[in-house]
């Protein structure tokens, strides 16, 4: 007879739910979204429908309505009634045996958590610390996938050397962007990140952090920087969609400008707002 | 109230199941074993396991005893009473609340199914065919984790050409290792397979392939191969813990030899089935 055991229990195989059959688990086999709400209203929805649609394309996973996801996603948020709220989405090419190969009629399995976002306003007035970190992820980062061991990996270094991020350096020495976050400089009135490529997320917060810095008449450096010039930049910052724009004031153990947050992440947390509040 | 959706059903989030919660499943947080039986007896279950404890080691999944691991193994093992038994296992980093660092005293999530492994003679006597596919994994591939989206990606590749394995190139044009199995080419009466890096697998039938091509008097080289040189070899076969040698007769829709299994392929097999019977 086939067995299992889940945890410390034994069972006959045929008694395993589907959610232990989940080929988001056997094989990281989905793709995720992470969406948060300003006061009650959803942020850049349609921008993170489009990207998830993007990525369940990239892996091939089909049949799945993105309008009844769309509906899912404000049904819940409206019934869990959290203005400031964290919202997580996946979905996965559905459960099974265990094969790399599946049928393409498997039903994916989808979903979906809203909690409450803890702004945590001292990492926004303080800075944070990260650390640089070898890219060791897979050659396709613009997919939005439940591979993330690299990124788990990352940010646990991260966290024992009490630090908030890691921050991604290629093989040839350049910068990518950070285990959960993009990267940015300012220096010399102008701001500068990772020109979007297959190893980088197409991040969502970047894109209005570039709107807000031409709107406050920064000019836009599309262009990787290695670690040696990110730590002798005026400013730096990470934008990521739970927290937008938080300053970072040490990299690798070395302070960024004068050790706070720079005046153009305040004035673009500023402009940033007003996206928010819009 | 904290909300959340199982595929269709909406609930509270305090009513989630931790499997649904699991590290496994959000970022892939965890590391598996596959081990066979041959006749009523698992096959190199101390390798096995060996490996599984690197693996752990290398993501930093601790606290886990290797010997409680082994115990439930023979335990489902036996109970199941499969002669020829498929064996999965994978433990994960626990479950929790989504975030990337978690507390290192989150209890592991272990998972395992005892199956029938159904020998597939077909391909043994007829061998199969292979795609060239490019490596997009991560940069750690030696670790058994599970981030295998670009395995599954692969292999999905693969079937739709009507191939059995997708076998990786990677960015120096190099062939490092199939989707889910080590690789080998035979010419001049010499076996040569990708020498043991963090890009490919520490295979355990690796391991005995060579023992094999040793006794057979192959001569043995420890070096990478093009796809082109790999097309001109006298014989190519897979090595896989669930299928032994699987010999590959077409490669890239060109066939291999005379388009059958190779002599020495099959010597290789005869010599392998020693070790299991043994």
């Amino acid at each position: 007879m086939q067995i299992a055991i889940i945890n410390d229990k034994i069972l006959p195989y045929n008694d395993v739910g589907h959610e232990y059959l989940d080929r988001g688990l056997f094989f990281g086999d989905g793709v995720y979204e992470v969406i948060r709400s300003y006061n009650g209203r959803i942020f850049a929805l349609d921008e993170h429908l489009e990207r998830f649609s993007a990525s369940m394309k990239a892996v091939e996973i089909t049949k799945v309505d993105i309008t009844q996801i769309r509906i899912k996603i404000i049904q819940a948020f409206e019934k869990a009634n959290i203005p400031n709220a964290y919202i997580y989405f996946h979905i996965t090419r559905g459960s099974g045996p265990r094969n790399h190969v599946c049928s393409d009629n498997l039903p994916p399995n989808f979903f979906l958590t809203v909690k409450e976002l803890e702004d945590d306003t001292k990492v926004k007035t303080q800075g944070i610390g990260v650390i640089t970190y070898p890219d060791q992820r897979w050659k396709r980062c613009d997919i939005k996938s439940l591979n993330l061991l690299p990124n788990v990996m990352a940010r646990r270094e991260a966290a024992k050397k009490g630090c908030e991020e890691a921050i991604f350096v290629n093989d040839d020495g350049i910068i990518t962007e950070g285990a959960a976050s993009a990267f940015f400089a300012i220096h010399e009135k102008k701001l500068q990140t990772s020109p979007l490529s297959e190893n980088i997320l197409p991040s969502i917060t970047r894109k209005f952090v570039i709107k807000a810095a031409q709107n406050i008449g920064l000019g836009i450096i599309d262009k990787s920087l290695t670690p040696k010039q990110a730590s002798v930049c005026d400013e730096l910052f990470i934008a990521v969609t739970t927290k937008d724009i938080v300053p970072v004031v040490k990299f690798d153990d070395k302070p960024i400008g004068n050790g706070k947050p720079g005046k153009y992440t305040k004035a673009l947390e500023a402009e940033f707002r007003k996206f928010t509040t819009a």
